[in-house]
């Protein structure tokens, strides 16, 4: 049984990696710390936990962490990088649900979070969480850096169009959005049921901290710097991310079957990534609570584009359930250890 | 393994069950059936279900049925009853989540759902699908009619103050309210999500079809016939049934840990029925997707009431969920295999 | 033109006095304050006023507020009791949206809201705005305490009954529920989307500050004192209120069309109090961003009880409109001057 | 004052055109017909009118409908094609809101909607219904087919674009999202709320009826034929457009505050069209219930695209509201006659 430690327990994710880990079948919480509920049953805060559970928050102890075999951080950007140098010195290993060691270069990181990194020399240490991509070094990391919620739907949509150098890398547009839950638990007024209930809209549209991350791991997929046009908009439900990737084929001749086939030969063994039959629209709904991430791929008419449709649950495949689907390849268990359930429909 | 059908898999219900018994770790659906969608795989109408459900809709078969150990009827009402008769003879057992069975008097029966019954002679023998009450006939019921979703709230709700004859019975004023999907999967004007969303209102104040269910059920609790004032309420969500009951203590004077401790007592072995802490509202969503029912007891300042919120998911512990768990105890199963999941928070 | 003024413009109550009071006939907003916001143009902060409305929050000045004729109070309590008594000097009328002067009991007030009250000399001039029963005193009124969003639906269901003396004054139960701007546009956890949506629950079960309003008011219907049994819930919804009203008949032979012959007759004058015809159910949609209040009557199978169902667009009726509703007969103005809106549908 | 005849006037745009009209100045609506619902009075269909509309369904009747000096068709398209002709020659001037005269190609419009068009000499008469563009031609139409909801917001948001020749034509992608009322007033499984809520996903993306009528009339804009990439997407709310636009600028250097001054003075004179100041993302519920649209303009970083966002209500400025606003030109009333509303916020 692994011991687990989760690392600011009171926000979604972090209930989220709770609801997974509760029943996962080779890995136990141990610790759940959190500054401001030190004391409180886990189970008063999360009703949804009563009898499931029997752990109170505790104050955050680098030591007492070190006891864990793995520590998720479920914390916004900023903590994590404060604490993991030490942590990793007990042998602890780190998944970070946060953006701290996503992006490789430390200036560029700056720019979007608007301070110094602390630990920039663990940045090239840190594995990017994204299994279907970096299975192999997920194996032996100290340190993973799980993929955001938008750049997973994003890259693993764009990844083998531009894998196979099939699509021209200028002119990728990525239209998204996002369910309410992925700004977190914090409150603001503009996450208000009233703000968000009955509207629709765009955001960061100039500018949005996740463009870096994706613009980082596309280029990795394509084997040369790439500059993805990224729209996140904001839905009017709990959960879930639904990402609309536009590309322009080098060779419009190109059947729609074939990309089919490509994409089904691609992730033939993610026992997350379903590619759906031709013809399909992935519904966020049908991957809500789930690890599932849907596919499905259309020719718009009269057309050089490909469109992608991309469907993931932002609190599971875009955190805790990519996180724990970490952890699995990292402790050498089934990957799908633990994240078997089925989305819950209606 | 146990062997199970379900007539009418098309619906919220019968989608709900075999969301629960893909997992079950004793039984397996090996026939779902569907006069409208014969011929199609399950995972195409319900693609939450995709890679994990390798069955096809078939057209109703009594004899085909009888190969199953159990079967269960996800219909609307007038289904059932045209067809359980022959299938008790082949020996299989059978779980009803329609109103078919759920009224002991078919004189009654015939006035609220306006045409005869076609098997009275069913009745009394049908077993009353509300475990917590019922357990012991549960074991050796060849037909259950399970509990409905409004009712199962309503009854346990009720049952320890009428039981213990600690509340006066003229005056017990039901008011539910019940997300959208506890009206099934039908394409009516009245449900559709420009009609329900942003809107609350009630519905059937004067006659709901549950009310019989209701009256018979807490008449056994009660030893005497009582009739509660009903008022159902339809709620802007999919899932969730919120019961808020209220009854007129015989004594004013006994005091609110005494009616705590004497639900604590008569739900303390009752997997499902969690008696919340006092002070406690219990929300829909701490139950969504679970076949928890949450109770929390209240006394309003002032006054010789005391008020029982009860929260369960109509889905689960209103419907699939409650059949399934009758099914454990029909098959001296444990009475909570395949029944562990947690709610999905938030 | 009378010149209005508002203190705390930036909450929903201010809001909606802005979009009814821009297209009034009468009246013209001089003057919007907020200490947070001043300098900032108010359709920055709501676009939808953008071309509808060109001023600027400024800095709350009792003086210049003296300027206007009249002045409402959208603001949270214990702000309108610290100004009101300079302001009511200046000669300018106060209509507070607030609980400041709602309850003529000082003792009781602070029970309520644990401070003192400031200004108790004035609670037993401020005239209650509840203009179906308050109209004569609103008339000369220069203190108006709005009544409460349930208060208002509540007291105006119950009152044909208490006043005619038609039922027992005791086991009064409203069971009501309120879409969720009835909080505020406070950033709180509670009211988070991800929190309200897919979700209901009771609150405040065992108190409520609304409970010494309605209790007030009824028993000046009622010529007695008496103590309303209120539960209010939470609905998944951004406006709306929705009230079940229960109330035993003292002659339980009083037919239902009596009833509403009563009902009608009590409020044929009131132009914004709606009577359904029998068998009607209410629904909160049919009210939204209108100042109607819709009435209907039920009786409950073998029972002596009567239902009343109220539904009111809790920041319209319950709020801004009635609040403007009160200042056009304190200014002699038509009644229904800028309160024509019909209700968005769908 | 007009006098106005609606045909099919149970649906939301029908609905939609009341709310509206029961308040116009100079129009009155004399005849709604049904066939399903002749003899009921629409109040009783809609609550929200009562006290409002003294007016009852009728079987649609040409001859009668002649008496009108308007009629708007309400209709599901293939309605208004079978009866116009005969209407005109009343002398009756008709508004359609309906696909049946928007596409000017019989053969086109045939391709996409499966049958024949029976008066395909009127499609070259028809004038179309998009003020901004076609409001000399609108002045002395017989018959005006109403742009359709997304084509609105998706040519106002690329018109001054494409007039100006600043983009390329090719590669023009719209990303646009509705809510369901969009889906008309339908039992279809698909759109109860059980299905829609909680979820998101694209539709139509190989092929959706709104493109033909999006290509026509931006190629009137560009000069040339030009075919838009479109995408649609259902979103869990009840009204609403979004269009997210993106296109690729002639010469990238091109500044941003030069297409804003390019888009406010192309709108300077439409009273429904609201450019938003640098930086804005519109959204859709500050135009909930209101006849506004509003843009904002946006440089990606890194790019040379713009990305134009465009938001409407569907059945105001989409639809019922823009036909009133087509009326209002035809008979030279002022054009924002009645269409005064601010959206109700929140």
């Amino acid at each position: 049984m692994l011991k687990v430690g989760i690392v600011g327990g009171t926000g979604y994710t972090g209930a989220e990696l709770l609801r997974i880990l509760v029943d996962h079948p080779d890995a136990e919480v141990t610790m759940i710390t959190s500054r401001g509920e030190a004391g409180l049953a886990v189970d008063e805060l999360f009703p949804s936990l009563r009898g499931r559970l029997d752990l109170r928050f505790t104050e955050p102890d680098t030591e007492k962490l070190g006891a864990c075999d793995v520590v998720f951080f479920a914390t916004p950007h900023n903590v994590a990088m404060n604490t993991v140098p030490d942590l990793l010195k007990t042998g602890t290993r780190v998944i970070d649900l946060s953006a701290d060691f996503r992006i490789r270069d430390a200036k560029l990181w700056s720019e979007w979070y608007h301070e110094e990194h602390v630990c920039p020399e663990l940045l090239s240490e840190a594995v990017y969480g994204l299994p279907e991509v970096f299975a192999d070094e997920l194996k032996t990391a100290r340190l993973v850096a799980c993929a955001g919620c938008y750049p997973t739907s994003i890259q693993l949509g764009y990844w083998p169009l531009l894998e196979e150098k099939l699509v021209h890398t200028d002119g990728l547009i990525a239209s998204a959005a996002s369910g309410v839950s992925g700004a977190g638990r914090q409150a603001k007024v503009g996450f208000l049921f009233a703000e968000v209930a009955e509207n629709f809209k765009a955001y960061g549209v100039s500018g949005h901290r996740h463009l870096p991350e994706i613009n980082q791991c596309l280029g990795w997929a394509a084997g040369e710097p790439i500059n993805v046009i990224f729209t996140p908009h904001l839905l009017p439900m709990i959960r879930g991310i639904h990402a609309t990737l536009y590309a322009r084929l080098r060779d419009p001749a190109v059947a729609l079957d074939e990309l089919q086939y490509l994409y089904e030969q691609r992730y033939k063994d993610s026992p997350f990534v379903d590619v759906m039959p031709l013809g399909s629209h992935p519904e966020t709904r049908s991957v809500k609570g789930s690890n599932k991430l849907r596919i499905a791929l259309h020719r718009p008419p009269n057309s050089d584009h490909v469109v992608v449709l991309v469907a993931e649950d932002n609190l599971v495949k875009g955190a805790s359930g990519q996180a724990i689907q970490c952890m699995n390849i990292m402790f050498g268990l089934d990957e799908s250890a633990g994240l078997g359930a089925i989305s819950v429909f209606p």
